[in-house]
């Protein structure tokens, strides 16, 4: 692993689902499947499971000649802890070949007989919460290509899912783009990526700028943000993913209720005007011409019917395409950037 | 060490400084001489060493007899590879029960024979560079006690030494100071600290809660600061040391006459007022009344005849306190801090 500039899976994938009975648990194999249903061959499950992605059921064998690359340990099993009964399917799957891949806390390598048994398949051992060695620090050089970073003023506010969303749209309307994950969940669903978080400090800058390295001057890099510039545990991460991305335009992902940081009652959030004018006063640093692209909304909290007209008042309020990615897509502020960033050259 | 949550050296030293020809190498040894010479009980010199730091040269027999509790390697050898008629000493001093220090790059454990020897005298292998572990996502709830940081828009400008200055100035002036480490030199400086720069990126703001913890009322921590907020490369640990210092003020290091950021050319510097403003905007995050409390310059380059007309320009632009912590010392800079930060309690 450690000649790799950042974590890249092989497709096509077989779904570790195990006996989970509670879909919550799963979110990360339906992501994948949700996401990038063409990478996913299919789901192992054992008895006594009651979650079904919706994905042919396979056994490890059937999943071996059907050339899988990855068994991919798709849930959080409870307590963190995985069950004996999955090691030794894992050990089976890694021997026959396939890439396992983690996003546990654990350490795969740690696991006794793993190491041996992938290395008798020729497998890898992928733990995707594990940033990649030998991380430059960041040089802040300007690189061609445009870049879209999803920020906000808390976690877990749509960030994953906003690039997600912005990255298939742009796709769906002819331009060429690429979503960069940034963390595990993201980075098992985009198939590659760099745990930004995992990193060391000195390195965050310099782990975004190979995430999006340059490319064609009309290709989008889409850029998982992480944390935010304006969060008392995360601000570090955030503003070294903002600096190294130097993102040409930034989304906004914002929860109207939310009032208070996740986890940390005893701060407010700064209101949605405050966090576009600092995005833009850090971003600029390396990104001069650095612009607010638009607000992406959860309205999942708001009544149905207040849910347009506060979406109006908001793009009305900061002249910027507002969308609820779940309900609208992200049309509007695919259409905002071909608009904005012009013919491509 | 992994139960320590900084790294936390054992007085009196003996400094290691070999055969060194270099003064400019022995600059770590130099400044643990300056800063804290009751903590040095002497140097430890081979045949052809020109270097001399102006304390009892001590044989590793003479420093176990005078109770030396650490080896500190003071100097950084040519290429960064320790000499192995060094390694035979370092082994010597560790099994006379000596902590070995180092700051190198290489880690210590990592030379063969080494932790045996240190097991046999029960002495630690102290890599200054290497983070303590288990650290904690910052809290950003608010410490009883007072705290400066040292701040910049770039590195190497002299926070460190700020940061030492103003110390040893609190103290000197009868209040109660404690110098907060950061970075390596610093750390086998004030004999304790976390290299802020290498713990993970989601703990960079922990590390600085437990750096600077709750303390009296009316002590202060002088925080050494690292990187810059505006720089391409090291913002997110500035921002993330930020936010966790939660400094009541800050003290940003200046150079007049530097342009551009070092070893980054292509990024001129923000001017002085910006770089106050934005430590303010950002650092308010985490304390809402934070200040400048004053200028620390590097009047080095500037024509002798020039320097106090320069600060007092300085001081009259921003109404603060403008010093040359080289010539002038920190004192005008502890009679603003104690003046504005009014009686203790």
């Amino acid at each position: 692993m450690t000649s790799l500039t950042r974590v890249r899976l092989k497709p096509p994938y077989l779904l570790l689902i195990g006996a989970e009975t509670d879909p919550t648990f799963a979110k990360t194999a339906q992501g994948i499947v949700q996401w990038c249903p063409d990478k996913v061959a299919g789901q192992l499950r054992f008895d006594g499971c009651e979650v079904d992605l919706g994905v042919p059921d396979l056994t490890l064998n059937q999943a071996a000649d059907a050339g899988c690359g990855s068994l991919v340990l798709g849930v959080a099993p409870v307590g963190g802890v995985v069950p004996e009964s999955w090691w030794a399917v894992i050990e089976q799957a890694a021997r026959a070949g396939m890439d396992i891949v983690s996003g546990l806390h654990l350490r795969l390598r740690d696991r006794p007989g793993l190491a041996a048994a992938a290395e008798a398949g020729c497998a890898r051992l992928v733990d995707v919460r594990v940033p990649p060695a030998n991380l430059p620090v960041g040089n802040g050089k300007k690189r061609s290509g445009r870049r879209i970073l999803t920020v906000a003023a808390d976690c877990a506010i749509g960030k994953k899912y906003t690039a997600l969303a912005l990255d298939q749209s742009l796709r769906r309307a002819g331009a060429k783009s690429t979503c960069r994950a940034t963390g595990q969940t993201g980075i098992m669903i985009a198939g590659e990526g760099i745990p930004i978080d995992s990193v060391v400090a000195d390195f965050i800058s310099g782990a975004a700028e190979l995430l999006s390295p340059a490319n064609d001057p009309d290709h989008f890099d889409v850029i998982e943000g992480q944390g935010s510039i304006f969060h008392p545990g995360y601000s570090g991460v955030a503003l070294g993913l903002l600096h190294g991305s130097q993102p040409d335009g930034f989304v906004v992902c914002h929860d109207p209720l939310r009032e208070r940081v996740s986890g940390w009652p005893h701060f407010t959030l700064p209101p949605l005007d405050e966090v576009i004018e600092t995005h833009i006063r850090m971003g600029r640093r390396t990104s001069p011409d650095i612009r607010c692209i638009g607000v992406s909304v959860n309205t999942s909290r708001l009544p149905a019917n207040e849910r347009t007209a506060y979406l109006e008042r908001l793009a009305e309020g900061t002249g910027l395409p507002c969308v609820d990615p779940l309900i609208d897509g992200c049309d509007a502020l695919v259409n905002y950037i071909l608009d904005v960033s012009g013919t491509p050259g």
